[in-house]
C-alpha cells in the first residue's frame, strides 16, 4: 500500500542526540509518526499543523520527520489517512454466528467504536474543506466506501448487484456515515446502541421499500428473511411490506 | 451575499479593443464570467482551469476578468459555487397544492432538474478532491444542506426538531444527495421518475421506521398522514407500519 521510499535508519548520523529524542526502530518510528500525525491532523484544521508540530508531539526532529515523509506534510498526511482507512475497513468483518440483523448490529458496533476512539480523526477522514485534501485523499475516503459496499454484498450472498440494489446499498452506508458524524457533532447526545439499532432499522426500511419495485433486491431479502428469527421483530414488518 | 468589491467598469480604457472581445454592461458580464467559469470549473477539475481558460471561454481579456474577480482564481470558483448554491436552494420550494407525496416529489422534480442541467457542476458542487476546495467553499455546501433539512422541517410543521427527527431528514437528504451523483457517474441509467419515486419511497420507509422508536416523528407523521390521499399506496404502508 505505502508507495513512499523506504528511509534510511534515522540515527547514523553519529551526532550526539539532542536531549528528549528517543531512538526508535524505523518501522516502530514511522508508526509513531503517522499516530501522531493523525491525532493533529484529526484534533484541527489540518491546514493549521506543522511539520514541526508533528516534529515536537513526537519527540523528534524536523529532519528526521523528512527523513521519513521526505513529501513533507502532504505525504504525511496521505500516510496517516491510508493508516486510519486501513484500519476502518478492517472493522468492516462479519461475525460468522447470529443472525443477518445480528450480525449488522455486531459490524455496526465495531464501526462506532473506531468513530468514538477516532473522533476528530474519523470527521477529518470523511469531511471535505481541508487545503490539504486533493484527488488523492478523495479516492483513500471512496475506497473505503467501496469496500464496505463490496463486503455488505458479499456478504448479502450478491454476485453482481443491479443499480437500484447499489443504489439502496450506497445509500444506506452514505446514512451510517452522515449519522455518525451527526453523533460526533452533536457531543454524543443520543446512545450508541440506540443510534446502532436506528440504523439497521433504516436498512430494513429502505431494503424494504427498494423491494418493492425492484426483483433482484426483493430476491436477496427474501434469501436473507429465511435466516432471520421469526421473533425478531424487525422481521415481522420486513415480511409485512414485502408481501404486500 | 457577494463580498467581492464592486468593480470598475470593464471598457474605460481607451484603447482599441482586441477583436473578438465583446461590450457587456457591468453586471451581465459578471454573471457571464461566474456562468462560464461554473461552465468550466465542473467539466474538468478545478485545479486545471486556469484564468486565461476563463477568460477564452468568456471572450474576454485577462485583465478584465482580474478586475471583476481581484481575488483570482479561488473567488471567481467561490462566485460560481456560490451561484450554483442559491439556484439549487431557490428549488426547494414545495408547491401550495398536493398531498404531501405529491408535494415531496415536486420539489424532487425541480431539483433532479437542476441536477440534469448543471450535471458535471453539481457533481463539483457536492464532491471534495478539489485543490480549489477550502473550508469556505465546504460551507457554501453546507448552508444548501442546512436550506434543505429547514425547509422540509418547515413543511412538516415542525418548529424545533428533536435529535431523531434531525436525522431522519439529515439522512434523507444525504440519500437524495447520493442518489442524485450515482445517478449522474452512471451515465443517468435509471430513468429520473423512477428514481424520484423510490426517494419519496425511501422518505416514507425511513420515516416509519424512526417513528417506531420516536415520538416525535411519530407525530409529525400522522399530521402528515391525515393530509394524505387514503388510496395512495405508500400511505398504506406507512400506516401499517405506524399502527404495529
Amino acid at each position: 500500500m505505502e508507495a513512499s521510499p523506504a528511509p534510511s535508519p534515522p540515527v547514523s548520523d553519529g551526532r550526539p542526540r539532542r536531549s528528549g529524542y528517543r531512538r526508535l526502530p524505523v518501522q516502530q518510528r514511522r508508526e509513531q509518526l503517522i499516530s501522531v500525525a493523525l491525532e493533529l491532523f484529526a484534533s484541527r484544521p489540518p491546514e493549521e499543523v506543522s511539520l514541526d508540530d508533528v516534529a515536537e508531539a513526537a519527540g523528534a526532529s524536523r529532519p528526521l520527520v523528512y527523513r521519513y515523509f521526505a513529501g513533507g506534510k502532504q505525504q504525511l498526511y496521505e500516510a496517516a489517512l491510508r493508516s486510519a482507512a486501513e484500519e476502518l475497513t478492517s472493522r468492516f468483518t462479519v461475525p460468522p454466528a447470529g443472525t443477518p440483523t445480528e450480525q449488522l448490529s455486531a459490524v455496526l458496533d465495531s464501526y462506532f467504536t473506531f468513530v468514538a476512539e477516532h473522533d476528530a480523526g474519523y470527521s477529518a477522514l470523511l469531511r471535505g474543506g481541508s487545503v490539504v485534501e486533493t484527488a488523492r485523499t478523495s479516492a483513500i475516503v471512496d475506497d473505503v466506501r467501496r469496500a464496505a459496499l463490496r463486503r455488505t454484498l458479499r456478504h448479502l450472498g450478491v454476485r453482481e448487484a443491479g443499480p437500484r440494489l447499489t443504489l439502496l446499498v450506497r445509500s444506506w452506508i452514505s446514512v451510517v456515515e452522515g449519522a455518525s458524524l451527526s453523533w460526533l457533532d452533536e457531543g454524543r447526545t443520543l446512545p450508541v446502541a440506540e443510534l446502532r439499532d436506528w440504523l439497521v432499522d433504516q436498512f430494513v426500511a429502505m431494503a424494504a421499500a427498494t423491494a418493492l419495485r425492484d426483483p433482484q433486491s426483493a430476491e436477496v431479502l427474501a434469501g436473507v428473511l429465511a435466516l432471520e428469527d421469526p421473533a425478531e421483530p424487525r422481521t415481522g414488518r420486513l415480511r409485512t411490506v414485502l408481501t404486500r
